[in-house]
């Protein structure tokens, strides 16, 4: 079944939406309604989001970066609203002929007039909006991973790119009906589509780009630069898991009928359960492997969870949400060393989290959902992997050979707020400059 | 048409709600819940946004001001919803006799009770809940801009001037159905009515209490005083645009028929176009003017941005709504250094942002909204300007010449905080004093 | 009437939901769906509550303990929700034979399947979710009284036994319909059932575990330890505030009727304006006593409103709603240096706010509803004061004399940031290592 189906002036295959046998029972403009305020109730918490990952980010970054990073995801969030609507969204999902949608700007003559109204399930605008807000996610994940040293208006560069045409086209092949949907891959609400694929765009930006200056000695040896405000990434990560509530339980797409309201009560207890296993597995094994709690660990291992369940946050039963959870956090704290030692240096952990959970999630959903077949998830974690992998490492290369990603060694050490912003995040306190 | 009408027992005119062919459709309890959902819902995203403000104002002054700055805008929210109940709400909106509604308490017996729910078309309660917090907004735009030396409790006292009088009475001239409204003129969500209404009262005492010691030198020099905590004012920007889309969603009044959850939808698409143009223009034309990205003033672009589009979010296409925002944004550009020209010191950037954009904002109605007139929006944007400014003056003033308006010399040095407060807001970092 | 009763299989007794006249017109699925989204809705509202108090907590500690304080609260919540699904859930609401409910693990069987929904007034999953949010509220309150001293696993054990065991047991006696809805008491939303509840249990643990080294003199002098970062706590208030809309309006536990949805609009009005008249209040009250606004005084105010508002938000008149919230922050003004003088060390004021503020917003219960009597409001008050008071103060007790409970004096002086994390929350700042 796809779970989203290319939707076109407002009007979706009666069929997907009247599946229970309570639709019947609603009158049909009430469940236009419901369906249309699951849209936008739902899309502002997944655009809070865009709140949480700034928080995140510039927490878990060095003082002298972190004004930088706060633009950084304001923009991105911006661009991406943008960019969807010029060119993604039409992209992604009109016409999709198998690999790939229409070039064309989103039209506005779609949102139902007050005199076209009748047909549709929900509002076309408010389809838009929830579609819309899942953008800025994944170009998200990338900013915390190239952080500390992209240069700013080719990381620009690079969102734009990749909202408007990255993104978008791997998105056709599955939500707008193209040829992943039709081998079999299954991603409710975006573990590989959304996460994996913003991580691997990351992937490929950490090695365009290199590690921080001072991140790995000749030696072998690893300096860590901790974050330099951990209650700003504690605050990111709530704000996260309060807006998956959103970007899960929206995903049901329906809201109009007792089966679907149901099911996003079984997607937020899922939602939750998993999050909340992966910050204690979390806690336990960094406990057990370093004798100490990390709170960042903790922090991901929540986020490790959220990413997890996406795949599929409503046919598990609670116990197995918790257990896609749970395996999601010992990924995240088994591969960010490992990335320390391939000398990929991901600032956020971005990469365990969104790319390694990611697949996971998506591989899960096999464990509950009988409509999915491992190679049918197989197909889409490496049908998505090589296109995002591959086209996000051209793009990155390409500016660096051109017109440079990597902030002079200077700007570095003394922090892009200074040299790209000219100004600092917290002027007031006596920031240790070596840092 | 006006948008929001005068509103007793609960009860408004059918015709207004059921101006959709949809609406005969869904059931009258239906559309009863639905627009009351709509009113909380709504309500509490803009609450939300006295969170918002507080972390805007808090990030962008300086450290040793920042907990005062922090008990301001709670109370100014605590103190704005006690006000609009004793005598805010009638006044703005019972028997608006053209120029004022009637002096009283609200009456809490007009929130429908079990027994007497026929008739309304939403829950009395749920509409005064909505209004309400829209007035603590107003409150907050002047206590971005007299920052760091106002005095606290005439502070205080002017804000419960503005909430229970001022604020209602000009407001009652349109949404209560008066004079402005038979005028013509038409402000969906209060660009004039809320922004440009709090930014005259801003400007008013900015230039009654003049500006902070050491801001503009005898020579002409203008000495920058950099906000002390960035991410918290972009915390403050994420809060305020999330809050919008229940300001300007809200707005619609209703939700309880097809018509108004599409319209809804279309105001968020707006309302976020309009504040992404908002941040992408001011990032371009700061790269441009200074060599630099200036952090803040992204952020008062996307704030530039929502101001903007709020007087009418739902006529504008999606392309006239990126418009509206951009223009808005190179407005603060422009504005912000021509204040400091001018010696009028506006610590967070309060009065381009509300009041200037606010006016572009009420005047761009007429690109889209063929009910406005260039002449009605200007009667309003003057009628309220001119009332708004000169009483704010006069209370100032006779603040000022009373029981004074300005903090002494020395506790402006040494910072509210320790002088009002008696408290550090950070006092663990190592806070250079001399700033 | 009871106001939370047992649900089984997602069944409640049709009597309590048609209450309204209004009922027999919203068709019935329609008023599921209804019921259903009030859950999800308010239920995300109080799971950004454990945001909340994070902040405030991370903002009202020194910056020694502030990741450990962050790191508590995020697994507070993680282990509250895995423990109310193992046992808590069912302990509280199923089967209640007067004095406990059953050890089970909660049926997931019980989320009403696609094709088992006839009959159902909402769904089961929806219901839990919205009760298991609530679970970790009363964790978080002991977690901000014992801050800074407590040994972090004996804390997360002492949760793990609160959430799944003590909390459950007292909440069956009234929600899950036991022997104390029986004898009259009445708790709409938990001043006593959760907020009291936690405050007696972080009253045992601040006796047992003792105060802070210095806190206290020999010559009975008082040492203060002002918080570190007080825009986080007042982010913490305003999040808390935001979620306690979903807190009370929730527990009205429909939204399916004009009736209900009413209700919830003025349940959210008397939230908020109890709120506020905390604030007030306590500004006030703090200016006369002390000549200055004490910042943390004003927060906790508006917490005090809230929690004294929380166990009858629905009936009292707007007026009534202020006189109560007003009398909940003279209480903590009045409580908070009494504490100190016996030498019951409370790091946030969480036992004047939650346990002295629930006890009074119980009893103000007899002001407005006349079901209910003082008498049987008494008997709720010390039949759950004592039950937590006393197996709390076994459990801290037991693991004082096994396990510990206080960190190391080394631990406490070099923070427990550093000591159990091995990490700083803020390493860039020029931290004063002496604080």
């Amino acid at each position: 079944m796809i779970k989203r189906v290319a939707l076109v002036g407002g009007v979706v295959a009666a069929a997907t939406l009247a599946a229970g046998p309570a639709m019947a029972e609603v009158p049909l403009e009430t469940g236009y309604i419901f369906n249309t305020l699951s849209f936008l109730l739902h899309g502002f918490l997944v655009m809070w989001m865009a709140a949480g990952f700034a928080m995140l980010e510039a927490g878990l970054v060095r003082s002298k970066n972190t004004a930088t990073q706060c633009l950084k995801n304001i923009a991105i969030y911006s661009i991406a609203g943008l960019m969807f609507y010029i060119v993604g969204y039409n992209l992604m999902y009109l016409d999709v002929s198998g690999w790939i949608g229409t070039f064309s700007i989103w039209d506005a003559g779609e949102i139902p007039a007050a005199d076209a109204l009748e047909g549709g399930e929900y509002s076309a605008g408010s389809d838009w909006f929830f579609q819309m807000v899942f953008v800025a996610t994944t170009a998200s994940i990338v900013s915390g991973t190239v952080a500390e040293r992209v240069k700013l208006w080719p990381f620009f560069l690079f969102t734009v790119i990749l909202t408007a045409i990255l993104y978008p086209i791997q998105g056709s092949w599955s939500w707008g009906g193209g040829w992943l949907s039709e081998a079999g891959f299954l991603d409710f609400a975006g573990s590989s589509i959304v996460h994996s694929a913003g991580g691997w765009a990351a992937l490929a930006g950490a090695i365009v780009i290199g590690a921080r200056k001072g991140k790995y000695g000749a030696d072998g040896s690893i300096h860590p630069m901790p974050g330099s405000n951990l209650p700003l990434a504690t605050l990111g990560t709530f704000v996260l898991w309060l807006g998956w509530f959103g970007f899960n339980g929206g995903s049901q797409l329906a809201m109009g009928t007792m089966e679907d309201v149901s099911a996003i009560g079984t997607i937020y207890i899922n939602t939750n359960l998993a999050a909340a296993a992966g910050v204690v597995v979390a806690m336990i094994l960094t406990q057990i492997l370093y004798k100490k709690i990390d709170l960042t660990m903790a922090l991901n291992g929540a986020l490790a969870g959220l990413v997890s369940i996406t795949a599929e946050p409503l046919a598990p039963s609670p116990m197995l949400a918790i257990f896609v959870g749970a395996v999601g956090a010992v990924l995240v704290v088994i591969v960010v060393p490992l990335l320390d030692k391939l000398k990929v240096d991901d600032v956020v952990g971005a990469i365990p989290v969104h790319l390694v959970c990611g697949i996971w999630g998506t591989i899960a959903v096999v464990l509950s959902n009988s409509d999915a077949t491992f190679v049918g998830q197989l197909t889409g974690i490496i049908g998505i992997g090589v296109f995002m992998f591959v086209t996000s490492l051209i793009v990155w290369f390409v500016m660096k050979v051109t017109i440079g990603v990597r902030a002079s060694e200077e700007d570095e050490m003394i922090g892009l707020d200074k040299a790209d912003l000219g100004m600092e995040a917290y002027p007031d306190f006596g920031v240790t400059s070596s840092k």
